[in-house]
């Protein structure tokens, strides 16, 4: 990577920690900031500064690179890329609400710790405050185009919240398809990842049609992100993921390899399979043993690491196509080696 | 009222209707829209097409008739109109959820209907709609115009959520004043009427200066609105208002009317409230017949009508002091008489 883009991305990461100024002197009326700062890692518990911040930033760096492969520099880049993180984070502490999970990033969460209805607050103002953040970047831009960057920021968000409904609406059902289950994460997570390069190559001065190839790229690296994702929770190392082994499984959390597993298996099977799930809140060590078998014997770990390798040789091909200084997208190729190698 | 403005008034109310058809024809799979629609009064229960529409829609008129009172034509107001509405109305499924209120409008609210986390979504997605409307708004504007109207759109969501910050802080508490109270319901009610008449005397072409004394009005309207709210919770004819006498009391909701009793009494009696307020969820009749009695023997009921009055006086004297043509100003001044005189 250039030091010139080392130095933007820096800076991204401050302008992101400027918010967290912001938060600290805010009105101390006002615990809401201070719960915003916690949720993203500037507070511990006792909010009390953390001089560091969490999250893996994916999604703004992703934003940024594609800004820099269009030769941009990705300075123009940096509003829009904390637009991006703030708005993933709301969603993330509503998410955390309706999924009732209790820790994030291996603290508690925002409703574990402050009650659901404070949470609902939070998000909504983090909703709010990404907003102001997308109209900052709008302010830089030309005319048409700077409505244009927020209008799809907000529907990205509808898309995201739709995503969020069918995920939730699968909750009661074991009959969901790999194809229903796809299109679900393509609008929950890979949604937000094609607006990123999208928006990275709009504000770095692509034109139109180059613009819609990022979002190309985006959305697959969103999917293989997303499987991959569901590979770690439950083949993942428990000593980098900070989770039991199978963990989804024993959260019966309805993931690609289940989903998977249930479309191979026979009708008896299938039917152990739904009635443990109907059973119990979490399943025991047996049945989470017998489930890592089962997932085994169907051959569904090799499966799904492939559809992983997929998406990611996937955005490296609809990278190559794009007739790109090869100086100026080795960053972000740089970044889909990484995301495709990631184990935690 | 002129005619023009009549029929502005009933293209923004086909404006809003408008979406009401766009959700009817959106994709089956996705019940958030009809969800939506149920909630702004378009769809009944089981999702079919009521053909008419819920709520006052007081904090739209407020933006057409600021925005005709400056000599704008207020056909420029009604996209900021229907922004304002539906972001209203995101804040109402949010507020529901929180307050575990069961009934808006004599009909089940959506998280009773459809559970929190489905609820928490349709919020949401409301939310992003309203910022979709917004920049519709926007589009219409000059440069910097169009971006600060957004923008100011959002600054406003973050003192409303704040409103609600402290509304549900005030729960735990039993030493709430009327001056924390007030600043409570100016960032919760007060900041969207301000806004809402800011934008139709911005959008209508008024000077900033002016756009200003316009969120002046609609800021002590908003304050006049929430507290003759409080007094209809308490006082108001069960036969207009839908809810028992005292529904407020038996609900322990600590509205204007509680709160200056607390403050008047003697510290036996400030004891028996606080022992009521932590014995039960509800309060039984007995208890809110006395409650009933103290407010009368304090007279709080005729202090808090004239908080009411004293709102809208000043809002009819801010008005008077801008010097716009009386027939301009017509319709905002009756529309400021039918709030300081609304029954329900």
């Amino acid at each position: 990577m250039t030091q010139e883009l080392a130095l933007v991305e820096e800076r991204m990461r401050t302008l992101l920690e400027q918010q967290a100024a912001h938060f600290v002197h805010s009105d101390k009326s006002f615990p809401l900031y201070q719960a915003l700062g916690y949720h993203l890692g500037w507070f511990d518990e006792r909010l009390r500064p953390t001089g560091t911040s969490a999250g893996k930033r994916f999604r703004p760096l992703l934003c940024l690179r594609s800004c820099y492969a269009v030769s941009g520099s990705a300075e123009q880049a940096v509003a829009i890329a904390a637009a991006i993180e703030l708005l993933h984070n709301f969603t993330l502490i509503h998410d955390d609400i309706q999924d009732r999970s209790e820790t994030r990033r291996h603290r508690p969460t925002l409703w574990a710790l402050w009650g659901d209805a404070q949470a609902i607050n939070a998000g909504d103002a983090l909703f709010a405050l990404s907003q102001l953040a997308a109209l900052n970047a709008a302010e830089r831009e030309e005319r048409p185009r700077g409505i244009e960057i927020v209008r799809r920021f907000n529907e990205t968000t509808l898309r995201i919240v739709e995503g969020q409904v069918l995920d939730l609406s699968f909750e009661a059902r074991d009959d969901v398809s790999t194809a229903e289950y796809l299109l679900m994460i393509e609008r929950k997570t890979a949604a937000l990842t094609a607006y990123a390069a999208w928006a990275g190559a709009t504000v770095g001065g692509g034109a139109p049609e180059t613009a819609e190839r990022f979002a190309d790229v985006g959305r697959v690296l969103g999917l293989g992100f997303q499987v991959q994702d569901d590979y770690l929770g439950v083949w993942g190392d428990p000593e980098r993921t900070g989770k039991a082994r199978g963990d989804d499984l024993r959260r019966r959390k309805k993931s690609l390899p289940v989903i998977a597993l249930i479309e191979r298996v026979s009708p008896a099977e299938r039917g152990w399979i739904r009635h443990a799930w109907g059973e119990r809140d979490e399943l025991d060590t047996a049945t989470v043993e017998r489930l890592l078998e089962r997932l085994d014997y169907y051959g569904i770990r090799d499966i799904v690491r492939a559809t992983v390798a997929r998406y990611h040789d996937e955005a490296q091909r609809l990278l190559a196509g794009m007739n790109l200084p090869s100086e100026r997208l080795e960053p972000l190729r740089q970044l889909v080696e990484q995301l495709a190698a990631r184990e935690a």
